[in-house]
């Protein structure tokens, strides 16, 4: 009687996980700067996609993994493209850098050209897509909430998500587009036009509603077929 | 009859220039950096304003004077207020500057902050309301004509133009919004988002249609009561 | 008879002088940035220019007066000089100002140009000397402490450095060369070469050396002759 | 017996050798950028080295590629290695970057990061050793000519050229100071202390007297043991 329970139980772990080994988890890094090296944190967004999935029973398919170094810009994630991401095999990145590419260049004069930009970003695209890895390239977020074009960087950041969505229709990659997400969510939940405190704690690092705006955002771009 | 033509064209003439002589021609200047400093060229802004006056037969009710001076900035506006404006006592003044201010923040680190160029351009105004000037203060332009804020400088105008607009709200001035003008104008005759060619030769300074769209709304502003 | 008129002109002399000392003190101004601003925090060099003269039982002889205000760059001073300067009646102002003005270039693109810098320097110097004030200019010290001219913006201090000693000699004014007495003390008192610690706290304001150092230096420019 | 084979020994390891030099000329590549791509018009400085060496009848020992892209920062050596000097081969790779490094802080805000310039350029090391090419590292010559510290960039340069001697001392390379030797010589030759027209035309870019100074320099430095 206690084998039979027994047997039921390893029936009952084994039959998900016989269908999982059929399919092993899907391992996901999400490659970028100060705001991904956050994701991983107890409130970051990357914890809160994992939370999501535990909520919905899918935890086991999915492997996670935060690959975010602060100040990183799109170069930066080349010269460590191979140790950090390619050399754990990953089945999925999201590629989400440009904040500091643009910002730099007024606080420390080291920004990125738009033409470096673009070829850096399809050297990554290049080397992940030789490894047949799945790319999701994301648009770069905010500098500053205000919702009428008025921030600094705006200009910039704009220009900046063309070249990305460009990027991913010359390259027919998935695109997730949160730029534009964000801008639609201030146009609607930012009545004073505040500069900071709505999605981002400084103009750009996230709140807690802005890592569980995002991690919404980033799982429905997982999960989309 | 053909004496009675000619005195009857005398008169037309005039009767006018006799109502205008009891009023001295009104003295306009325009104060601001290189394309003022254009505008008093042939084809320039200030010439044009000139020559539409004149076709309206109104030349001799108006005296303008081009104050610009290439790279200017709102404080370079204030050190030569006395001797390039105040010294010429004008009964107009436009103030029309902001374009540097922004612009070489990128292009050799000397722009000037937000609160800076508030509190100059408010010193301007106090001094040139101390004279009792009418002064019509014009939000800056373009930097780069495409038409959906992706110009890198878009952020920074737009937000300098919002301060301007404060600024004349504040001390109760005329204002003529000149961005919002050149973005409707872009809005509908730009269709390739072309950065150049437009209203600018180069994305700042004027094409013969940036001047005369120019003058027009310079005048419309001066005869506006 | 000849030694009669010595005598009367050294008396014609000498009356003045001391009705002088025994009414006013000298009233001193320190015009500048954020160093001056702490320059009269209880171990601030204005302060301790104080203690000096009080060392030397000539306290009564000086009225020293802070007059600096963080961020500032020139222009900041040429808008403010009136109100914080001029309005004071100084005998003697001390300008010390451009730390800023190379600082900004990097850390906020919004730096001033050198010919900018000596055109609001030289306005400044034209409106102290219309009323009989003593300048004295002073050089910039440091924006970090190395001593084999590779903090970042030694070249341009060295620049604006070069300038000033231009202007003082072309208007004919005392020289307090700062940066050289500052390069000089860390030429033989930074051993290891350190970016701050020395005379600085976060390689430009002043520690509680660097105060003392600037306070005597000051002093002995003060009490030049 | 034992010395038969210890002359063997040598036999088999010299002939290659002599074979070597017969057969084919020491591949060397300037890896750099606007006067690295400039070295090869005809008054270039790598064409100079080319002129050196046919006039000592050694032209068939050497062959020199140049490897220069105007605007080229460490990064962007680092993203061409493979297709612009690893394919080819070569004996010798001389890297001389790092002027737009510095330069483009001021100019466009887009510059590197000295942290940033250190790992890039180590990164560059690595590959070049795994292949056992002989790496020759060139510390950046000027951005203006003034010969006492007051070019606005000395003090970054000065220490962009201590980060490389640091790296060829930390990775055992023969390090070509190329800026003491422009300094040294500007010292000696520019007595009206110019910013320009001695060794460079712009503050940057060669002269032919410049071309003809950094080709010996080259030399020295290639045949060099």
């Amino acid at each position: 009687m206690r084998l039979f329970f027994k047997l039921l139980q390893i029936a009952v772990i084994t039959v998900p996980l016989l269908a999982m080994r059929a399919d092993k988890p899907l391992r996901v890094v999400f490659f970028g700067d100060s705001i991904t090296q956050a994701g991983v944190s107890p409130t970051g967004y990357i914890t809160k996609v994992g939370e999501m999935l535990k909520s919905k029973g899918q935890e086991s398919q999915y492997e996670l993994i935060g690959a975010g170094i602060g100040g990183n810009k799109v170069y930066d994630l080349y010269l460590r493209l191979e140790d950090d991401v390619l050399a754990k095999k990953p089945d999925v990145v999201f590629i989400y850098v440009g904040i500091n590419d643009v910002w730099h260049k007024a606080s420390s004069g080291t920004g990125t050209d738009p033409d470096k930009y673009v070829k850096f970003y399809e050297a990554l695209i290049k080397k992940l897509k030789a490894q047949n890895i799945r790319v999701i390239v994301c648009t770069p977020t905010v500098i500053g909430e205000r919702n009428d074009n008025s921030n600094q960087q705006d200009g910039d950041l704009n220009q900046y998500s063309k070249l990305i969505r460009e990027i991913a229709t010359r390259n027919n990659l998935q695109l997730l587009d949160l730029r534009k997400h964000f801008q639609d969510y201030l146009a609607s939940n930012n009545p004073e036009n505040k500069e900071k405190g709505i999605l981002t704690t400084d103009r750009v690092h996230l709140t807690e509603a802005g890592n569980q705006f995002l991690a919404e955002k980033m799982l429905e771009a997982l999960v989309q077929k």
